[in-house]
């Protein structure tokens, strides 16, 4: 009787057409858990951030921010050539051509054409595969995936201008930063793939200020999105954690084509008692989300990976490229390589035998041997090739981590002891690719040139970065992505 | 410096390509929440499930179960049918058509034809817009849209046998139900659209099947299924809500489909530390999942709505409906309607001054009203010009409720005074359509004819009825989606 009576009280609110939050709430039962969030929502968190996006544009937005968005474009071009021929790509392209619509929009490194939905979620998949794209260092989202894949294609369908291209760019990954700010850390910690979850909100903002949306349109958009959150941290290690940040920029686009003829959503999507952040996460900071928009950007504070593996490595790769430059190192100079790390180092990297490329992304030995050996970090130096290689392999066996306290995850204090009885010393405190230490555009070139080499002809690599750094002054944006298709 | 540690060390292990949820752990920290489960994980259990669906047959289901499938999808189709001309279906149409891949698959009561995926999720918007569904009670699931939407779309790009079809059926809303049984109550009253969340698996658990994965295969469908959960309830009362069921349809499609081309996913993404069942709810009960598998069919225990309104009404329709009947009541005999009612009743459906058709459904007055006049309460017994008849409209203000303790939610106690003093009495204590009293196969097609009336042509809504009770003999189940369009 009693369970009678808790199934149909909460069928009733469930099945009624027209139940709100408030009705739903009637529905609560003792039995019920988490029902209410700690605090009363806020109002118009959704419709505040909608305004802000249907009314700002590319004039606002400050010089620095304007660069970062440029540089956070460029660098993600190059990500999505570079992963273009893995074989999560070749899979998904299989799965999904029979399914495509209109060949609307292109492939970047590729030559096939899909509707603009399956373009942006291929163009995602591929610049997510090597963890070689940008990171929001505060959320761990990584910003460009959802919304530049997303936009891109867009521009396709329609002729997007440069200077709109990047305002739409830098709304996107504003929205989606500050959404993930309001609920990082707990809803990070509890196990949502924050890129995918956040990632579909500024999918749906940039393609719906390309759409020109009104401001109840945006909010419905928003209300869209949040409807479709993707991807948890259980997938990481499979091709599903690739496919996050891809399907985040397909749904956005769904959402925003919706919410574009007037599908409606719900007006209080992302800070209502039953709406995203309450039911996503245990902590809730709107203020992350409203405060001093249009005055701080997230989208100036994104970085940029210098080598093709978790950053856990990045400072002792960064030490040993710079020792080999400065000293002209050869591998059969050296006696030992001594490094006092942060133990998270050893527990994620502490591969010592390795046979592939893809285990050498969890080897602190090869990482430095390779970075010694080759002065790289790219994704070259995690193929089979190097972990095969003789005298890298050699030198392996050379490296010595030793967890020592005062170490933070981000720095490293190398000694190299050579033969001739020298040892030459570096201390990472902010490896390159911090935000304290940013990769110069030089380096981002250099990131890109490898890894668009061999996918797009050369000269047409030296093209497509100029024509990133101009993107403002394109008439349309979709120019890149013609260019970047293979030969 | 505590702040740049943590991030680091969180980003550390995001950034990592292969990053298992075990290396994942290390990144948590005490500034972490919710970072743990209550309980350590259970083995296998996504892998178990798959096993179940890719070796079940349907020789192997009980014929209640199978008798159960064949009403689940004959409800479906009245309902697909019925909602077909709603506004909603309109917008997405427009929305969707430029973007449609190979014209695949039918819409239900309409003629255009769009890609399996897209069908999949206009049909799923469909057949949720009136709230007229079917529904497993336990969980407030409605377990047709997500699945029969699916599997009926691919039909038609690949013959499929009506046994086939049945067994795919059952199987999906076998393994929706199991899971959301896994993590209900918690994980809906904490605000998410259940029949979006779980029903991602019962579509990919569905057309996988058919789509004859491997079991590693299955296991992946379920990974990328659990990735893309849909819905939150501060939806409803929106277009939003029946987005939910379409975009689960369509969303399991999409996630079988990569894994049939082994696109991977983790091995464990039910039940991992930081899978779906830890990651969306504060409650799992694995058991709910694999308990019984092939013995007990939550499939089995679907009910469907006699009428187009929330359930708190349906004890008061009925009442008045068998009243009316027994006695051939007519509006002018009656001078009083006395109602003893759970309080949900009131506080749900408790509009007393309506003017239009939708308002009707959140009106115990004009419910009972209705039914006393026209003897039914389909989705035209609340239209405008119900709402605006004369007779009606008197009669609501004779209809009196009185909340009573002891009637539950399912139950009502009712009392016509007519102007002859005769007095008219009648207790329900379940109304028709609970899983007690069942809708009658006759019933079914009552509320069937109601919904397609006017949408497909009056001889062939016999024939598509017909061929739904005989779906297990149809060499395609396709025949009843192409019956089923609009002349």
């Amino acid at each position: 009787m009693a369970i009678t009576d808790r199934r149909t009280v909460l069928q009733a609110a469930a099945a009624l057409p027209l139940a709100t939050a408030a009705n739903a709430a009637f529905a609560q039962t003792p039995g019920g858990t988490a029902a209410a969030p700690a605090k009363p929502a806020p109002k118009d968190v959704t419709r505040e951030l909608a305004h802000y996006i249907v009314t700002s544009s590319y004039d606002d937005l400050p010089a620095n921010v304007r660069k970062e968005g440029v540089r956070t474009f460029l660098n993600w071009v190059g990500v999505a050539i570079g992963g273009s021929r893995h074989q999560t790509v070749d899979i998904a392209v299989a799965a999904l051509t029979p399914f495509s619509g209109p060949a609307q929009a292109s492939l970047f490194g590729r030559r096939e054409r899909f509707d603009i939905m399956n373009a942006a979620f291929l163009n995602g998949v591929s610049s997510h595969i090597f963890d070689y794209d940008d990171t929001h260092l505060k959320t761990i989202i990584h910003p460009a995936g959802p919304v530049a894949s997303a936009i891109i294609a867009l521009s396709e369908l329609q002729p997007v201008s440069g200077k709109d291209f990047l305002n739409a760019l830098v709304l996107g990954v504003e929205t989606e930063c500050r959404i993930g700010n309001a609920v990082y850390p707990n809803h990070y910690d509890v196990g949502w793939h924050i890129t995918g979850t956040a990632g579909v909100f500024g999918s749906a903002a940039a393609v719906g200020k390309l759409l020109k949306l009104n401001e109840q349109q945006m909010v419905w958009a928003l209300g869209l999105a949040a409807s479709q959150p993707v991807g948890l941290r259980e997938s990481f290690g499979s091709m599903n954690k690739s496919f996050n940040p891809g399907r985040a920029a397909s749904n956005g686009i769904f959402a925003a084509m919706l919410a574009s003829k007037n599908f409606t959503s719900s007006d209080g999507m992302i800070e209502a008692k039953r709406g995203w952040a309450n039911t996503i996460s245990t902590k809730q900071d709107y203020n992350e989300i409203l405060g001093d928009l249009g005055k701080r950007y997230e989208a100036a504070l994104n970085t940029y990976k210098p080598f093709a593996c978790g950053i856990v490595m990045h400072p002792a790769i960064d030490a040993a490229v710079q020792l080999r430059n400065e000293n002209k190192l050869t591998a059969d100079q050296i006696e030992r390589v001594d490094l006092k790390v942060h133990p998270l180092v050893i527990e994620l990297t502490g591969k010592k035998n390795i046979r592939e490329g893809l285990e050498g992304k969890f080897s602190i030995y090869h990482a430095v041997a390779v970075a010694l050996v080759e002065g790289a970090g790219g994704e070259k130096q995690f193929s089979d090739r190097a972990v095969k290689d003789p005298t890298i392999a050699a030198l392996r066996a050379k490296v010595n981590p030793v967890v020592t306290p005062g170490i933070d995850a981000a720095q490293v204090d190398m000694t190299i002891v050579l033969k001739d009885g020298r040892q030459l010393h570096r201390y990472i405190e902010h490896a390159i690719g911090s935000i304290e230490k940013p990769m110069t555009d030089q380096q981002l070139e250099v990131k890109f040139t490898d890894l668009a080499d061999g996918i797009i002809p050369a000269p047409m690599i030296r093209r497509v970065m100029d024509a990133c750094w101009n993107v403002e002054s394109l008439p349309n944006a979709a120019e890149i992505a013609k260019m970047s298709v293979s030969a």
